[in-house]
């Protein structure tokens, strides 16, 4: 299969390597890292043994690589403005589309930029730190659901499903890709919120402190409110195993404080801010995750880092 | 009357300087601008008149003030661990003390330094901003709300009252001092709050934002209704109509947000943390000041600053 991927930060990295590992044609699309990669290749540092591919096929341009069978869109959804011009050159008539990005509503994006073509997510459940350009260290190897846009998954999806887990990505197909998109905010929507909110702190400060831990359980179920106004159940139990499973990842910073801390674009709008609306549009008001999201989309714009 | 002021921020130069143009006796305790105030006195530059005080009885120490009739406490809340040995060489049988500080609490703190003394509680509804040692600037001469801890106004206060009128300090008497501090509150808990939540910023920025501004609202309105869980009515036009001034004040930033930019001490346990904590044992669930609160309480803490 010929995989494009568009975009080299960790997780764009650690994926197509090990897709071209097992021997698959993967195309990755690098700018400001194009030239170390050329030179040393892609380094991945993980659990289940380290790594190195060197060549690898990387382009500067979409010109080069040519239509793909798939392409994983792995930018951040903070530059989707720039997806389309850097995604088209990759799409033939018979092209899937799979997006690995964060938050909500870029499964539709995807489907609006190309209408007709399969347009499947990926849910990411990964710790990964890219370290250098071309070095991706993986903390926890977590796993990976993907499922199609208001679809159920084809035969196609299956087989990549298949692929996925030959690759070591310890793949799962979802049938309702929203509720685990949902599932997944439970997550995303404290950890990655308080971290930044708290300045740059850690989930172990934020699990060590009994008011912000009090915060991540009511965040936790404010989502699991959203998500039943939408007609999608997560079980009352789901909020304690998340924040137990987090327990045991250490002083993690998730990708989108390090991304503030970097002075870098958070995806304020498709973490805190489509949630958010989507839910209020079903009735329900979440007063701590309104609170979040206004203050993150003030901390994390430019504007603010030029003022204070 | 002889009356000690402890501490020489923008709150005791002030309103210091005030009492001694119209002749009273008053002594300043400075630290550190000790030896500019004792050199350059006391510039206060405000709306009905820009004036100098040189020289002023400024001290060191508070052994060389002696018993006063009435010490005002000026201190941040922050330092309140400080109060006690920085007040007691003022204090004789017949003292009184009165708060100038923000937020919750701090009448009782002094009544339990001081059982038996008289101690009154003074709301400055004001905009002032130390801008050097010893020079204050008024932007809005606004007005004081004097009031007993747990009595009713006896005729010393309405002789208070009184001088300070007669100083210009536009005061009246509350009846209800809870009352006049939780309304203060509906101000101070979301305009110092969400400048500093969001890194640095204006009254004016927060209000020119849509998103910001329904916080406001929002967090006034939790406020009311923590007040009403503890007896007390605050109008349901009140939150509108502070707006509405605040509008008046243009690009303002409250004493709290720019001791957080000069990385001092926040008064969050006060402004923030005692409101909520006392209405939650009311019964009362505030969702966004208990957000704002913990953010708060990370995000002005030395420990984030040492760590980000």
């Amino acid at each position: 299969m010929k995989i494009g991927i568009i975009g080299s930060g960790a997780i764009g990295l650690y994926y197509g390597a090990r897709l071209q590992r097992i021997g698959q044609e993967v195309h990755f699309l690098a700018r400001t890292d194009f030239e170390s990669i050329r030179k040393n290749g892609i380094q991945i540092r993980a659990g289940d043994g380290d790594f190195t591919l060197n060549p690898v096929n990387v382009h500067k341009s979409s010109e080069t690589i040519g239509v793909c069978d798939l392409v994983i869109v792995a930018m951040k959804a903070t530059s989707n403005h720039a997806v389309e011009s850097l995604t088209r050159p990759l799409v033939g008539e018979a092209t899937t589309l799979l997006t690995f990005q964060n938050g909500l509503s870029n499964d539709r994006f995807l489907t609006g930029l190309f209408p007709g073509h399969r347009v499947l997510n990926g849910l990411c459940f990964i710790c990964l730190n890219r370290v250098d350009p071309g070095v991706v260290d993986c903390f926890i190897l977590g796993s990976i659901s993907i499922g199609e846009f208001k679809a159920k998954a084809s035969l196609f999806t299956q087989q990549l499903k298949d692929i996925f887990n030959e690759a070591g990505m310890n793949c799962s197909v979802y049938d309702d890709l929203q509720l685990a998109q949902w599932k997944k905010l439970v997550w995303n929507v404290p950890f990655n919120g308080l971290t930044i909110a708290g300045g740059g702190i850690t989930t172990q400060d934020i699990l060590e402190d009994s008011g912000l831990s009090q915060l991540v359980l009511d965040l936790m179920n404010e989502i699991r409110e959203g998500a039943a106004a939408l007609g999608m159940s997560i079980s009352s139990d789901f909020p304690q195993e998340q924040i137990e499973k987090t327990r045991g990842m250490g002083p993690y910073k998730p990708s989108s404080v390090i991304d503030f801390l970097q002075k870098k674009p958070v995806e304020v709008e498709a973490i805190w801010g489509e949630p958010l609306r989507q839910a209020q549009a079903a009735g329900v008001q979440l007063p701590k995750l309104e609170m979040l999201y206004h203050l993150l989309r003030i901390t994390c714009s430019g504007d603010r880092l030029a003022r204070a």
